[in-house]
């Protein structure tokens, strides 16, 4: 992604240590930020200076194969355990699980302690770089559904930010803007963590695309209005169902797209469906503090003893997705299970 | 209504003042503040020190009534003058045309400036009271569709606040609560000026009303998950076929609602019936300031060079709206046409 005219990926490796760009400080300063062990990573996806789930994917594979290199002898209790530590840190992204496994897959066959170095390396390389190239070809399927002139809707970022680059839903964006596309974002603010006020519309920005930040509550008034055309999110985890979990407020989206006759897409690499579970219902919900909601930059906002309740994403079930835009292209979330079935 | 154990009106005149409590400050501060004449009486309107749909219907009846003290002479166009200037505040909310024309109506047989200010004092005192009369009354009907154990959604302010007294949707709940029913109340923060969390969670608080404050794209998932029973809110102008212009967001409410077969009531004084009006569709909406979705308390919130879209109320059509409970009983939004034929 460009950020003033340089051109840089959420989180990357280099020696033995892992930067990412810390999205705790954007739009307000652009940082980037150096983890040297399991702890900092822990604690970065925790308090989201990394957050959207295959970012989180590339930085659980970086975290596992810096942990490794800093053991002391080849342990698979203790590499067991790392693994679990980062796992744990965030319930609902599928992605996370996915590049975790993926290092673990391929140190299977080391038989030394440098060998397992040296392919976990390697391996969350291979996963990061697998992932931007996933995030490149849904923006390329995702721009076959965008028209010219079209006014398109997201919800939270689905940007280049979240993902190691590129984007998901804001993938297929850029894609009909380098095109020549003229479109126009309308951008949820994504309370109440503000990822669309702070990062989606500063990702834009950046690029020159034309947008405008709306409360999350004047979507659907814009729906009926007849001033959207498309609506497209990201997800943090599809079920073999087709059922989607993402960003709480999404579900509120798919419905009022169906209500208006919009159609309704999710952008997601394949890493982020988990065929294990079979519906919706099974997606772990992540509930997160009630701060979030109470308080803006330590400003409390809210009536002085109320207490808030802060479930961080929501489940749009499958009836209300027109498809799902994956790097293999574009799937009607009932053909999920063909999928499946390929994975299998 | 109770504030720290004190009965008050949320505005009232004595002695040719205007008195209103000042819902900038709720709920860091509670501070009675006093309107000397009109000027100052269209500033507390504009900006909303004063705000909710009966409430400024209200205080534009106090008002005119109190600019009518300082005329020289008995002077109709300065009268209309005055009448326009108050009515130009906001052009939303129906009641600020009825409290004005009420009072005007009322000044009619005057044959003298002492005459015209005595009338005009009275008629605002009166539309005062049968206003809070009424919200009493909304409040029994209201408390009638509340189940013992109910979980209640709520929108913006429709409480004591946004009226001169008991509130219109939180009139229900406090009738219900005051019934001995045990119910929980949850409160949509209201972006972009939270006066879900600012102005509902607090009346709650002071009522001891069990409530929990949400982000406003959580509704829908609390509706999805089964937590929610009924749905009430406000409303600021209804067309005479059961439309209804409300805080932004309303619409997407009412249509989850529908969704998730759960009933979705409006509670509102006849007052805000616009019979001239046929359709939402000819509601005007008011767009208002940007700086509203981009700033919070003066700090930047937003990607820095972004626009931002904020329009304050969206239109819930009839279809959507399972009945409007009045101070005369519960209409179906069919029904607005017989009660338009009676004040035919």
């Amino acid at each position: 992604m460009l950020i003033n005219g340089k051109t840089y990926r959420t989180v990357w490796m280099a020696d033995g240590l892992i930067h990412a760009i810390n999205q705790l400080l954007i739009p307000a300063e652009f940082e980037i930020i150096t983890f040297h062990d399991t702890s900092e990573v822990v604690d970065a996806i925790r308090t989201m200076v990394v957050r959207g789930a295959p970012a989180i994917g590339a930085l659980g594979a970086y975290g596992l194969a810096q942990a490794l290199q800093q053991l002391p002898r080849l342990d698979m209790d203790a590499i067991h355990r790392i693994k679990s530590q980062l796992q744990q840190t965030r319930p609902t992204a599928h992605d996370l699980a996915h590049g975790l496994k993926y290092v673990l897959d391929h140190i299977g066959p080391a038989r030394t302690l440098e060998e397992m170095k040296a392919l976990a390396v390697e391996a969350a390389e291979t996963y990061a770089e697998s992932s931007a190239k996933a995030c490149k070809q849904i923006g390329a399927h995702g721009n076959a559904l965008i028209e010219d002139g079209a006014r398109i809707l997201t919800h939270c970022n689905a940007g280049a930010l979240a993902t190691v680059d590129f984007g998901t839903a804001l993938a297929a964006v850029r894609m009909a803007h380098y095109d020549g596309k003229s479109i126009f974002v309308y951008v949820d603010e994504t309370r109440p963590r503000l990822q669309g006020s702070k990062i989606t519309a500063w990702e834009l920005a950046q690029e020159g695309i034309a947008h405008a930040i709306i409360a999350d509550s004047a979507a659907g008034h814009y729906m009926r209005s007849g001033d959207i055309d498309i609506v497209i999110t990201g997800a943090d985890r599809i079920a073999a169902n087709g059922d989607a979990a993402n960003k709480i407020g999404t579900y509120e989206k798919a419905v009022l797209a169906g209500e208006n006759n919009i159609p309704f897409y999710i952008a997601a690499p394949l890493s982020t469906i988990d065929f294990q579970i079979r519906s919706g219902g099974d997606i772990p919900i992540e509930e997160r503090d009630e701060s979030e909601i109470l308080y803006i930059d330590g400003q409390r906002i809210a009536s002085p003893t109320s207490p808030a309740m802060n479930p961080a994403f929501d489940v749009t079930p499958a009836k209300y997705i027109r498809g799902i835009i994956t790097e293999q292209g574009i799937f009607k979330p009932e053909d999920i299970k063909t999928l499946a079935d390929r994975h299998a």
